[in-house]
């Protein structure tokens, strides 16, 4: 593929900011409690609106307000992973893109179980986690401290791969270079790369989770997961290489994150995207 | 009434904010998850002592403990619902103000009708909630993405007088101008609107809830529900006002405006309170 | 004891600082849902690693890899409890250090009585509450305001050292000066105060919460209780100083707190602390 080419294949990632800002999608989260603030003020900094409701009783009539539900394990319990089962089966019938987050996958059998069963229940759109945790869900060897990654036994392009071919879905591994992978009837392997970011992201509790959410509103506007995954990770990115200008640590960090998530324009965000094919 | 006679309404709203600082009294929260951490420092911010606690089992206790009752239905489970009204009946019992927020109310089922069991099972003191909330409660047609109020069929105005009425409590409309409804069996109709505040209140999540807290606080203070109401959006609105003077986006204005309701005094609040009676 | 000797006390605590950021503990919390993403932050601002999780189902799993558990009852439920006891049993079983923060032990019997049942089911290395709390958890007369200490009857530091007798555990005692107590077989009471500090932190919700999962990852580094509970104190204490030089209230405070922590190092830490014996 020649550059041209490939510029093409990024080309326009930056319109669908404004797409969000324009058509404000509702990002049904079912999610944990420990970002759920960051998140909720990610989702509208980015330009959609965040709803949280996980009460068995209310997700599928919730779902089926929103534009996308995000499904994450961060803070779960049996009755958290019902939820999600009734709010994604609701999402799939009516076609709505669902994003998971396997926060802590390999850690403990509850989180990699539960993983596996939402991804076998749901047609899952997107999976976004470190490479321990995508790792963990196809038994690869590698290790997890809680919910870090410390290592993988094997390269995260293939971990993210094989992911893409063996849940039907596109993944995301995200680390100091994110990796997104999908595998399409039509166009077969689809890998690429983010370089934008900052390590003060790694210093804050839930920019996996942030970029998780991100994911769920880009595939609100983006049908096309692959270019959903890059553009949500190309924003946190830049916002995070702009927060990190103005902050003194990681606590003024979080706050300039998202100041910066909301100052993003189509502009700034087509000139600062670094992001690539993967050879 | 003579401009004098409408000056004099408002007179005082202010000496409530000292009132606060030297009783600091025990607010008791029932609230959701999303914004536990911002409604705490907010009622720290303003002078008073927030406490959390929603187990069934000890909620009759504490709530017998404080001065004020908030009830925010943003994260509800029947579970919460059963612990809401038991402190509820135990508030009612013993005198202590009440404050609900229906967040979503109009977007489940399960949300507008748990709104409407607590107030009906429950003597309310005060309603908080966006046009479209309270709009859903009275059955006016309006549309709510999520916990965000579209648009709503009928003027606030009348939205909020009607509910006040059906209610039996005092009803307060927030958004870009804030609307505070009363109907008092002695004095009749009381409608007064509240116009300070910034468009990045609404960039954040929980400023609803913030407002909600903020009702609750001024409640324990002050006996009349309308002023309080006032107080409370007078106060949260200025404390905007100034945040968004030191902000950047979103994420900086949380944390200034946490400063500027800790850096209210009784002048400034005086000084800069935009509220008129509606005409 | 010599002035020398006393120095030689308290020789090194800034050492574990270096230790934490070598070794990155995983900590694991089982704890309150409204400063849970400050705990989370604070805990990697010190260099350590924080995982939440409190499903029955996975929380026994997930201590065996931890270096400390963190036991907070700030919004305790029946079920909360159930799983601290398991997570506490199995971390017994491992050696595991625990710290129990007893939030608004007084205030209702479910917290009190919760928190003397996790004391005498499992071997607690560390509580550490407000004078209030820990008094109540020894039935001293003293008054809480929700989570709030208000007074006591008796000293701070007899009631420290009677909660170290009677627990037999480490006791920590936080307010303008923390007091920290450990009965020990071979040496005796042990009785220190830390001075570090600054007004800013009662402004805020959850510093003792912060206190708390700061001796959890102190104790992960340091097999001294008593050492490790003066270390988390001095850390916090000094964040609060430096933190309060570049706030304008709290809500700026908090941000600046947790950049103060990820900037403390060894030296800054050494040259700072504020403790002694008390006399």
């Amino acid at each position: 593929m020649s550059a041209s080419e490939r510029a093409e294949e990024f080309a326009g990632l930056a319109a669908r900011l404004s797409d969000m800002r324009a058509r404000k999608p509702l990002i049904h989260h079912i999610t944990n409690t420990v970002v759920m603030n960051d998140t909720a003020n990610v989702t509208l900094a980015i330009g959609a609106l965040p709803v949280m409701a996980h009460a068995a009783e209310e997700v599928e009539e919730m779902v089926a307000l929103a534009s996308a539900l995000v499904l994450n394990i961060g803070t779960l319990t049996p009755a958290l992973i019902e939820a999600m089962l009734r709010a994604g089966r609701r999402a799939n019938e009516r076609g709505i893109p669902i994003v998971l987050d396997p926060v802590g996958a390999g850690a403990t059998q509850l989180r990699t179980q539960s993983a596996l069963r939402l991804l076998s229940s749901l047609r899952i759109t997107a999976l976004r986690g470190n490479a321990a945790e995508v790792g963990a869900l196809l038994g690869v060897a590698g290790e997890t401290r809680g919910v870090e990654s410390i290592s993988l036994a094997e390269p995260r392009e293939s971990v993210a791969l094989r992911a893409a071919r063996e849940f039907g879905c596109c993944v995301a591994i995200t680390g100091a270079r994110d990796i997104v992978a999908a595998v399409d009837p039509a166009v077969g392997e689809r890998l690429a790369w983010v370089d934008n970011g900052h390590p003060l992201l790694a210093s804050i509790t839930g920019s996996g989770c942030m970029a998780t959410t991100l994911v769920g509103a880009f595939l609100a506007v983006e049908p096309d997961a692959w270019r959903a995954c890059l553009a949500a990770l190309v924003a946190l990115g830049l916002a995070g290489e702009r927060a990190a200008e103005k902050a003194e640590g990681p606590g003024t960090f979080r706050s300039h994150l998202i100041d910066a998530l909301a100052d993003l324009t189509e502009e700034s965000f087509s000139r600062g995207q670094k992001v690539g094919l993967v050879a």
